[in-house]
């Protein structure tokens, strides 16, 4: 297809193209490419995010770089894309969790949760006036005792990983998680995995990464220090520092 | 028509062309052609949909790639065409159920459910603000004692069918019914036909398909294991397994 | 004209083009054309509605393929054209009819219903945010003892007729039944020229075609068994089946 | 002006053009000019209408190309142009006189009636979202024991007449009348006039025009049959019946 | 600047263009300037209308073809333009001056009204979905004993002046009131001027103009006669006619 | 950049141009410099406002074309730009300035009401569906027996002043300002200076000018009578009037 | 990218490049390049904010080009780009800080407020009828006795920083503040940084510049006078001052 049809499925609202393409939901996808690397792994004892937040300056402070976001005490959500969506969608999460809690008292279930989230983006591919959400985002959390990883997609498709990478290089990190995820990991060795998935694009330095991990045992949301990061990294050799 | 002209029906709303046409619908289509194959048939002891959900990584888990939805416990729709949209329509299928459920305290009759979800679908190709949903439904169940098995398109109009495939290489699957469809198989031979169908374009293999049964006699939906898909499978000898 | 410019007449809302035409619908006049075809014989003893409905698939249930429709009990409405439009009407007209039933515990009246309808279809055609309907039917009923058969048209317009083709192959048919209509047929006689046209274009077979009468001393609607089609067509010696 | 500057004028909503004109209001009249004929003649003892209303198929039921309408009892309206809009104009002048006659207990002034139904026209040629009224009328009526004749164009502007032609050939019908009117004529004398100038354009039978007066002495509507029709076709020796 | 730039600023709504240009209100201009010539002269003893009021037929009844109008018994309006924008801003005009007179139990001023009538119009002008009114006003009245003349233009400015020409050949009209004004004329001196005026561009005869004066000593709209019109032109020697 | 890309942001709604630029706005600016110009100077004994108001006519009522208007007693607004546009923000200041005198009983601040204006102005420049105001203001008045003169432009930005030139003109009236602006001149002084501003792009005669004063002492509003600015205009020697 | 395609992503809403990208945003962003710059810095005993507001006119008031404002006593805000566009999200920041004192009888956290705004801005570039604003804020105050600075780009995302610079200029700023910055100055140390980095584009005088402090201990935003800045300005031998 040359450029002048392509340009007329751009323009204003989301339509079909003739082939049957949503081309503003392809290119909200490539929103996605362009923001930095996640991954999720998922381990019979909890689930690990990890992801780059490398800062544009070493003034910026990292905390405010957020990735990932804890939803409840029992969930968490990595992003990658554009970020001011990304905030947008997990403040959604967050209200949805609120409300379950209120409404029926108890914790929304992870699946639950990410159907309500992508419910949401699909609205924003089919009606007019607004664009689709550039991000993607990775939902990790506990259910009936359950790990349980989830991806929600700009289309609004959610779907459930044992390890899955979004963002930048992620066709790289994908091939790598395919070839070395083991289903019988601790949580400890789903952080070493998420971390080498990370690097195989960049050098990775303990500060530079955020990882969270969502204990079956504990049931909560657990975010690890740059030293406990650091730990990890040193032990892999991971990035080029000294 | 040249590729000018065209373009003029695919902006904004969906408009009829100069042949009447309604291009936007047409695109809906082919974004249904673009989804994967899925297949109903219909016996008189109940009817089998038979969706193929092969994942595009090892790693992500195959219960998460729903293509057969149970909307009630004697009703399942399958899917063919965009993800999102699927579920927006089998979230709209359910609500009516519960509806009709909660109003009359009796279940939703199969083409009454049909046409209320075509009705939907019609709207979205008419008024503007929208596009129109891209995917076709196989709608299955039992009503007064009768398998029904219903096709929905993108433009609303409902079918009834006695065996039927929607998705990619529907027209080589359909052909394959019309010639070995038999109007007296048992469940179990509807199972085997729908397999076979699906195996015209492609390798199966028991984790790759979906497969769902409404049985006239208990009325409701059964999902077949992997272990049941799988006898069948080696049965009919489909796919390249070994 | 040539065809940049009847192309600014085509995008968005219906406008008036220059030469004081309404461009989307004429092309909803296309659909019609397009729609399989239908006809329409008014005798002194009831009304005739004949509609091809030829499946694309052996099996597909022909039932499914409706082309004639109780309004209600003493109301038929026939469509040709784009298929999930005309089932937008025929709903309208069902609640048209129980409407007046509701308020004034009367049946509504044919011409009164065909003007509803029609009035439904021209603020499509006039107010923007949505395109005009894309198909024809025609409004068989009895009125104070009175057989009447009018046709509604994409531009809202309501026609009374004695005899009237709608759909593919339009032209030939009504010439044909200008031809050989005569105004003192019998409901019998209605029938087979109803079906004489539908044949003008192409082969007829029982299965192939919808009948439906609505008949002055009963005032009720009927649906001709396959069989009394079949007596018909065979007595007509019609279509190319042995 | 060239047709590509023109054609900016055309899009969307009814905007003016450098020159000061509303091209989509000109185009209605032009779809007014596509109209089959209408002739109104004032005279002291009533006003006739007179339409054009020759059938496309000699099964058309004659009654159903309703060109002139009784708006109540003592007013009449006749139509040229998009059929369709006609009827809503109509509509909404009976709705008019119904409001009059609720609220005031007493029949609508022709003219009071007139300049609401050219508010509502001209509405639709300022505000968006739709387009303008493709028809004009010619309203006649007896007000304070006076005949009243005025005609509402596409732009939304009324004017009075003593005779006047709108629709097909309008510009050779009005010249006809302009060298042959006399303001002393009686209703039967209007009768032959609209008669005579309808035949400037094209033959004239009795089944084909539709001839509508209202009586200054009676104050009411009268339709005259087809005999009486026929008896002035007769009479002028008009169209080119044997 | 070119055509093709200026195309761009006559689309859709009313924006600027790079000059600070406001083009639909210029093009609205141009409609005044398409309009019949219309006249106003102050005089202390009172305000003058005179405006151009020749048929396209002379079966047209003149009085239909309005021109001024008496907003209430002391306050007249007159207009050139667009005819239907015209009647809606007399009607705006009249419904402002009943609503004071029932608030306030007083008379509306003439600038006041004059405001009301150019916010509302200037309303047209910013705010989208609509086009400018095509038409200008000029706004005659006695308010506190004292003779006002206001005109209303397309943008929506007040304007009040001593004698002012609108419509076609405004140009040349202004000119010749410049040259001939006297501050100190009589009311009949004041229609010999709007008469002198509206000759400067055609012949004028009695029946071909519409004047109507408001005198400060009744307050009152007065509507001259054709007998009265007749020896103003004849006296003053103007027109073609014998 | 060329014509073309230009041409791009001109359309429908206020958007940002590549290099982060508001087109409508900026050609809004263009229709202040198309406007007459006005000239505010404030003194520590008042702030005075000049404006030039030549009529295009002699016989237009000078005082009809409002260039300064009174907000309330203590607050006067100059304009330069869009009349009409002027007009709608005068009456927007005016509410605003009794809603404070209603709510709080006390006059409303300069800077407050400035504000208001401005916020008002800068609504229209970034949501869509109208154009901006295409008018700058300058507001002059005493807070807290303090001189204060405000700019409003039309991006909705409020500068304070203490001499200030707007519409056409504006840049070689700003320098002479700058050049002969003193802190410690008397409001005669002012006036002087002010009209000393506006003779220098044209000749500048007592009854073509509007001067208003606003004075700490009094706190009020004052305009200055022809006479009053024909002894100013004398003095300095300005104009080209013998 | 071509210009040609480049324009298609510019028009009407925010919508995605094909490669991921939303051009209004980044438009936006270059309205932010085009004002003038503004720093803040953090210390340990409090931050920093220094905005360059230097005057095209001497004429012109100062403290009218606010480029620093105060959002409550403990949190002010300083901005670079669309100077209206400022004071709008300014006027939000004020009556969320309002709103929270009202409801929780508390003020509001300096991150929380970060996090309104952000959220506000990110709307205006979603969903349509609306452009973004072009303007950055920097955010500073003390929250929990500790010092904070955030941050807000036009796209909606919420940045903290130890130091930062934004508006014309912001690269060489930001790399002479990463050189520059020490973790442990104090509040007269910081004043000192932000002017050196404001000097590094451009002279600085005192009065050009406006520097506000939120010190620690009193928890208080203040404003530094003229000589205060003065002071600053003179130690650091900056600008071209004599």
């Amino acid at each position: 297809m040359q450029d002048n049809q392509q340009q007329a499925y751009d323009r204003g609202i989301t339509i079909f193209s003739p082939d049957g393409r949503l081309y503003q939901v392809e290119y909200a996808r490539e929103a996605v490419e362009r923001g930095s690397a996640t991954v999720g792994v998922r381990t019979p004892s909890g689930v690990v995010l990890a992801a780059d937040r490398r800062a544009r300056s070493p003034l910026i402070e990292r905390d405010s770089i957020e990735k990932i976001h804890a939803v409840d005490d029992h969930i968490a959500v990595a992003s990658a894309g554009h970020v001011a969506d990304a905030r947008q969608l997990v403040d959604f999460a967050r209200r949805q969790a609120q409300l379950d809690q209120l409404r029926y008292d108890e914790a929304i279930g992870v699946e639950t949760l990410t159907k309500r989230v992508t419910d949401h983006i699909q609205q924003y591919t089919q009606t007019g006036g607004a664009r689709p959400f550039g991000v993607a985002l990775l939902v990790a959390g506990i259910e009936d005792g359950e790990p349980r990883l989830f991806e929600t997609d700009p289309s609004g498709t959610p779907y459930e990983w044992q390890a899955v990478a979004i963002g930048g290089g992620r066709d790289e990190m994908q091939s790598f998680l395919e070839e070395e995820y083991q289903a019988e990991m601790d949580l400890s060795g789903g952080v070493d995995l998420a971390l080498e998935a990370l690097s195989v694009d960049a050098d990775v330095d303990a500060a530079g990464v955020n990882v969270v991990t969502v204990d079956v045992e504990s049931g909560t949301v657990d975010t690890l220090s740059d030293d406990e990061v650091g730990a990890h990294v040193e032990e892999l050799d991971l990035g080029g520092e000294e």
